[in-house]
């Protein structure tokens, strides 16, 4: 565990996902410099008093100098102008990679920016809790997750793979696959559900004040399982949205038919039809437990 | 915590939660006999294999035969047919109650049955898990949690005291309300977030094979949560929603309008209005937190 995984290292952003990025790789290869780059001055003090980076800036085109691997993780609004600020100064032969929950977004915006002999890698490494900014990191956090990457039929191979070993090293399993396809995998499993969350929470807290204090109180019986969901990160989450729109769309499209089917049937007191699907949806909780993703 | 609590009790229906209350009962008053009534026999062989009654029977009006203590704990369906077929036979004294997600269609089946004498008190402790049956049931399921009486004007106030000092014994946090806004608050903490998972899963079988496995691999980055939800008892759930169909009616037309405000913000690319509301959303955890139901 101790080959250094990269030289010089700058992460653009240091929430929570750039943290334990920092968290990682001062466990698993501690010769590594890394640069940590934020837009408050706040965040890259707390990033100093944790010791996460050996430098700070607020200038992402300072960061990158000299870095052998530069990761975005801000919200995905920041990228395009993030890719025009870094693009001269990028150096011959660096991986740029992010962790963005978007990809084909991330690929709009950073690609016209890219120079010849700059490697970018797209990536996604799936983990993340309802916490957010530099103190919410933990080294742990990738540990048994998945990391897709979406790599660019341009790119050299040898950048994938390192790529892929540092994800690696810090316990996640990789996985392939083309931005587009991975935009509509997490519209289902990912932005569909803190869609939802975030709207019935937004109902309850709609409410009338006698029901409202007693929505908290008996939060235990199924509210409380969308609360936390609803409690990510509100700037991260506005771009997740704006940024993956078609595919959040078609599936809220899809999960609004299939709520009015439901609700119809309660209407008409169609017993047999709420049935059939409560059974159906058991067996998929199964298949999670079986797949050992519960 | 020796003293008697009843000496008889008759538990018709003995799943998570009526299982559950012969656990806590054996516990807490090993003199209680207690006489359990289910509709298959697998389910009362399991209940004498796991001691959890004194007697088993198929017939409630058998059940019910000198107890001081009836206790409905069946699928909602149910309870009209056991009021009429027990209605003769409760003896003089004794107290019914239950433990169903919804207490005006209660009220609505048993109440109509009911000889006087007979001192009735709905009742729902407000716990569970998304496991069913007689073998899922433990004791400490009680421990903590609300349990939610809706006593008639006419109830007897012994009655109502005896019933909540048992939850107690159990653990349990006992506040009044009536039915009708026990129907109301239940719709929103419970009843609408059960549907919505439920639809979100169907939502995820009804996938392309293609994108349906990887919904599976991937679910831990949201989805996944719903779908422990989704897997709870699908004869129950029918019939809570089918005898709570206005509140829950209403209360997911109030979610639908919510949704699609924000299907149409994020069509138009109106990011300050989800922010706004993911703002808002997260404050509720908080409160959730700072209510100590978390």
């Amino acid at each position: 565990m101790s080959d250094t995984l990269f030289d010089r290292v700058a992460l653009i952003g240091i929430g929570l996902i750039g943290s334990s990025l920092a968290r990682a790789l001062r466990r698993d290869s501690p010769q590594t410099k890394i640069v940590a780059c934020a837009r408050q001055s706040e965040t890259l003090a707390t990033v100093r008093r944790l010791d996460l980076a050996d430098a700070t800036t607020h200038d992402p085109a300072q960061a990158v100098e000299g870095a052998d691997l530069v990761v975005i993780a801000t919200p995905l609004s920041a990228y395009a102008e993030i890719g025009q600020r870094i693009a001269a100064v990028l150096k011959n032969g660096a991986i740029l990679t992010d962790v963005g929950s978007v990809k084909e977004a991330v690929i709009r915006d950073l690609r016209p920016h890219l120079p010849a002999g700059v490697h970018f890698v797209p990536g996604h490494p799936v983990a993340g809790t309802e916490h957010s900014g530099p103190e919410s990191g933990f080294a742990e956090l990738f540990r048994d997750r998945w990391c897709i990457l979406t790599p660019l039929p341009e790119a050299a191979p040898d950048a994938v793979a390192e790529i892929g070993r540092m994800w690696e090293r810090f316990g996640m399993r990789v996985v392939m696959m083309s931005a587009d396809h991975h935009d509509k995998v997490l519209a289902m499993t990912s932005h569909l559900p803190h869609l939802i969350a975030y709207t019935i929470v937004g109902t309850a807290t709609n409410l009338e004040e006698s029901l409202k204090s007693e929505v908290i109180e008996f939060s235990a019986s199924g509210f409380r399982d969308f609360t936390r969901i609803a409690a990510s990160d509100p700037v991260m989450w506005r771009d997740i949205f704006l940024n993956n729109r078609e595919a959040v769309l078609e599936i809220v499209q899809r999960f609004t038919e299939d709520l009015t089917a439901l609700q119809r049937a309660i209407r008409w007191g169609e017993g047999d039809k709420l049935q059939e699907l409560f059974t159906r949806t058991r067996a998929i909780r199964r298949s999670i437990i079986e797949a050992k993703q519960a």
